[in-house]
């Protein structure tokens, strides 16, 4: 059994927590805001986040960091994309050699466009930064519903830790050696999810959303080939997997904020409605961005950046999607799709 | 404007009717039953399946075979998989030579394991055949709602003057030289619909359905990989794309057949309830046995076998699913994922 730290109260870090300590590992849930803690710890279940979910006793909650984080062999970081530069400054304060972070947050940072585990890791260049995504509704996991993750590692020893430490008879892991393609599936599919919500609250169809989960899979790919990492991770769970179930889910948010963007409602009014972060909008800007940078056509991720940043029209912006140059299927790929990544040598 | 006769007045085959009549190309829509036929030119709409959308006035509609594919370019199968073989057998009687067949429905041959093109080139190996799919309900094309297909020939001029036939406004058309990997994509999928319909009848959640198309697209692309397809075509309109749309929307009688098989039905009372052709059934069956054929390792078409034709309890069959060993994600593509289909020398 592992003692793991979870850095962060929301309903993933609680939902994960949980799991957890359903398979009889040691818990500590860290969280900055003194108000989560005692809520935490007085019902002994997130009331805002994941209400009915009883937290199980071998889960200890706290707003000590260090006690948080001593001696454990994993620290969980599940915190916004935005607070993840700065919560890894904090626990760089207090990591141990050889304690394994696995980051569970999925974005991009704005200003340096890198993955959440490369900000992380550059804040700790020394010990081993993992990722674990897949399509995984916090509020699903909690209650022991049947779910698939992939978790990413450069070492397989590693991976194989994680993989061991998370899987359950409800939770079922598998391994990677591609920790960027695992992020920037995670990262990307959000704003595929805003168009997908789009699409849903123009009263578009079935068959539109499908064109637009497909194509987006497809530029997702495109520019994560181009950035190093493999074709086969967007074919993954961490790829189609979590594009599915965040495009198709009433529990996703930025489903959910595109569908009223596309019912009329302006970004400003759609981020408050929705309450929780709605990490696709940051991600759709440093996507935009990315593309240009790597010079990849991700028509979606355009397309989506206009209606949220330059006011076009959502109607329109599906219909010049739709009436693109007639194409080939896949000449994207021809050139180097037979990029593998393989594990680091131990 | 081409002339183009439908072969099978369903709802696929009518609303591919109107699609191409409102383009203004002419179209003869032929069914081999009579009361249909009339139906059709009386009330100028299919009252069972399209109701409420009307004919355009360039349809005709016919049940004299000869007379509707005379003077036509283009010959659309639209019937349903078990009446392919026969009806090419009729259609073979009146075909002129440089008549393009276009195949769409989705489905295998049980007795052969050929999928439908290739029974149709077997009865017909004069003429070009090819194959148009996607995700794509009836309904919706019906209604102009847009929607993206993929078509598959063997030479590239033959697939550019499909195209540009389906092509409109709201109806997207790629192409593709993959017509095998296109078809299975299109046969296959209905069997993970049932397996998450399945998995939505016993009340798992949306984490449990993604896992399963997404190790769903896996498995077909492991077949299809073994039978000679571009595991780019899997991942594309007519394998995730569709996939997507059957697993996701109620419109997909499979998914219905799923849901009440998980929720307590016996297969024949399923298939009673939803009324219409269950595709996926027959595909099942067929599936089994060409993972036994090319002994591909396919864990939910295996599952879903034995559910529809052994009896086996569901929830079981999804537990089985989800307890399986752990493993490396993707480990089953190393060998031969660079495989390319490419278009025939003209």
């Amino acid at each position: 059994m592992e003692r793991i730290c979870i850095v962060g109260a929301g309903s993933w870090g609680t939902a994960l927590g949980i799991l957890l300590a359903k398979s009889g590992h040691s818990v500590t849930i860290w969280s900055i805001m003194n108000e989560e803690v005692e809520m935490l710890n007085q019902h002994r279940e997130h009331i805002d986040k994941l209400p009915g979910i009883t937290l199980p006793d071998n889960i200890m909650v706290t707003n000590n960091l260090e006690e948080g984080m001593s001696q454990t062999g994993i620290v969980v970081m599940a915190v916004p994309s935005k607070f993840v530069r700065n919560t890894a400054k904090l626990v760089k304060q207090y990591i141990q050699p050889g304690q394994i972070i696995v980051n569970v947050a999925k974005g991009l940072e704005e200003e340096t466009l890198l993955t959440l585990a490369e900000v992380i890791e550059e804040e700790m260049p020394n010990n081993p930064v993992t990722v674990l995504s897949g399509p995984s509704h916090a509020e699903e996991v909690a209650k022991n519903i049947p779910t698939t993750c992939v978790v990413g590692a450069r070492s397989k020893q590693v991976a194989e830790k994680i993989q061991d430490t998370f899987m359950s008879k409800t939770f079922r892991v598998y391994t990677s050696p591609d920790i960027r393609g695992i992020e920037l599936g995670g990262a990307l599919k959000n704003v595929i999810a805003l168009a997908a919500g789009i699409s849903d609250g123009l009263k578009f169809g079935d068959n539109t959303k499908a064109a637009l989960m497909t194509r987006g899979i497809a530029e997702i790919s495109r520019l994560g080939l181009a950035m190093g990492a493999s074709i086969h991770t967007f074919g993954g769970l961490s790829g189609v997997g979590d594009l599915i179930v965040t495009c198709t889910s009433m529990h996703s948010r930025n489903r959910r904020a595109g569908i009223l963007i596309g019912s009329g409602y302006t970004l400003e009014e759609a981020i408050s409605e929705v309450k929780m972060v709605v990490e696709g909008v940051n991600t759709a800007n440093a996507a935009y961005k990315l593309a240009q940078k790597y010079n990849i056509e991700m028509p979606i991720i355009e397309q989506v950046s206009k209606v949220l940043f330059e006011n076009k029209n959502p109607k329109e912006a599906v219909e010049d999607l739709m009436l693109r140059d007639k194409t080939k299927e896949h000449k994207e790929y021809e050139m180097d799709f037979n990029k593998i990544i393989n594990w680091e040598e131990e």
